[in-house]
């Protein structure tokens, strides 16, 4: 396929999805715009967990069986942190600290989170760009049961078990898109912007919350494609399906492609859902979206590429 | 041995008497006033190596082999950090980290150094107190033939190897000493002061630096009992021997007995030195001062603190 591709994701299950295009577009086509509104100061390190993610996953560092954090990993930090009494309810591995402490070091220095992305993964070899989606604080909290909650403590710290009722990205309204962001969904020869398989509500939402996000992929000439992070009712990995409820949404594709109404062009929804229901002017392409080989990243990838390819727009 | 004991230490070296001291004294009985002057911010963290040396040596988690750091260290970190080309030459094991990370956390949150070395040591079960010489910012720097150096650059970062022709103590004039530090030399039942066999330029004279430490050991009622760090002109380990030639003086264990005159009442030198001359008003005891096994730590303790309890004021 010609052209750039642009990304827009989270962490694993776009990562899976972003590798996948990585492996079957022309080095350096791609371009994947990530999720910022993760990132939180732990430890005083400074932590990007969907940056993270794409990195190691990209640089074919990533621990297959996890589904985050290295591969070949060691935990000696933590046992030594627990017996000091430090806080112990982020996981950081010996190895993936050194990207945590490397990256607060240079934004201590005054690079951006842009450029410290991209010195690292140019220097982990890395072909394509990983554009955070702003170089400016924004901070997904979640208004639960007990109140509001910061993203992290309540994803990670409880496991995501206190029930969402609202979503807010505090600092978007003030944030910047990062530098190259809006350039790549403006590229002359942009061939599809892909709404990774990520949670809609924390992964995506924080992306199109950043002003001129959203109207880049609306005005956007070539299509947008995305692809369900819901299979047959449940997610694939992580809160979406139940987020979908406690939010007043079925847990389905349906509802996934209802929610993109207006900016998705192509919704790809998995063969288990079948000819689903999706909102007037988009198409819908069924395929096996489970990625769980390398070959199935691969497979979803050219689906995605080729429906771009051969997507018309309404006249 | 009835009453208390305070040390005055340095790392490696100190740390092995200060072991000896702990074990052969009633628990509760050694206070430690440890040197700061080496202490440095490194990749954002707040690193304390003599403070760390004497945590890992007094909780029995220090590495017997190479006589820094943890026991059973892992080094994925380290590995990590080269990859992404971070700064590599100051080695930091992964379990080593957290006791930086969890200190820095604590700072960061405006708890002096003494009450993060306080909670530390008691939440690893250290029954001495290690009280750092002081809560403020002071810098050992070294006059090299390349010019003024900080500590570690130097001592890691170029393994000693530049000349050095004046030390200075950055920040001790307006330093004051830890909370502690003078209420345990002044301790009405003290039994002795200890100088540690660490070395007297870089780990020893810093603490001296403290405005009101020099004076606190030369009005103590307890006598001050130094162990030289220098056996049959050379150091046990690290730049004691090399320094003093470079600043002047002979390698010997008389130099150094020289250099605490009026302040350093019973010189323990090495047997191998023999009847060495000391300063008028110095008592001389020789005994085997090498510390190779734990018997040896202890058995050297025994002989400082039982030349305390022999010695009497020249009248």
């Amino acid at each position: 396929m010609a052209g750039e591709v642009v990304a827009l994701s989270g962490g694993v299950g776009g990562a899976k999805l972003a590798l996948g295009l990585s492996r079957v577009l022309p080095p350096g086509a791609l371009t994947v715009i990530a999720n910022t509104g993760d990132d939180f100061r732990h430890l005083g390190l400074a932590i990007s967990p969907d940056i993270d993610t794409l990195t190691y996953v990209l640089a074919g560092l990533d621990d297959p069986v996890r589904g985050w954090g290295r591969r070949d990993e060691t935990w000696t930090f933590m046992a030594a942190l627990r017996a000091l009494g430090g806080p112990d309810w982020f996981n950081l591995g010996d190895g993936d600290l050194a990207l945590h402490v490397e990256r607060t070091r240079r934004l201590a220095e005054g690079a951006p989170l842009s450029a410290v992305t991209a010195a690292i993964t140019a220097r982990l070899g890395i072909g394509s760009r990983i554009l955070p989606m702003t170089d400016d604080p924004v901070a997904t909290r979640v208004l639960t049961d007990e109140g509001w909650m910061d993203f992290q403590p309540w994803f990670v710290g409880r496991r995501c078990e206190p029930a969402v009722s609202k979503v807010a990205f505090t600092g978007a309204d003030a944030a910047r898109p990062a530098p190259g962001v809006l350039a790549a969904l403006a590229a002359p020869d942009l061939a599809a912007i892909v709404v990774c398989p990520s949670n809609p509500f924390v992964s995506i939402d924080p992306i199109l919350a950043i002003p001129g996000l959203r109207d880049a992929l609306v005005g956007a000439a070539a299509p947008v494609v995305a692809v369900s992070p819901i299979i047959a009712g449940a997610a694939v990995k992580g809160p979406t399906a139940k987020m979908m409820q406690e939010l007043g949404a079925a847990p389905s594709a349906a509802a996934v492609a209802a929610r993109y109404a207006g900016l998705v062009d192509i919704f790809v929804a998995d063969e288990a859902d079948g000819a689903i229901a999706v909102p007037p002017g988009m198409a819908l392409v069924t395929a096996p979206t489970l990625m769980q080989s390398l070959e199935d990243r691969e497979r979803l990838a050219r689906v995605v590429l080729e429906a771009a390819q051969t997507w018309r727009p309404a006249s």
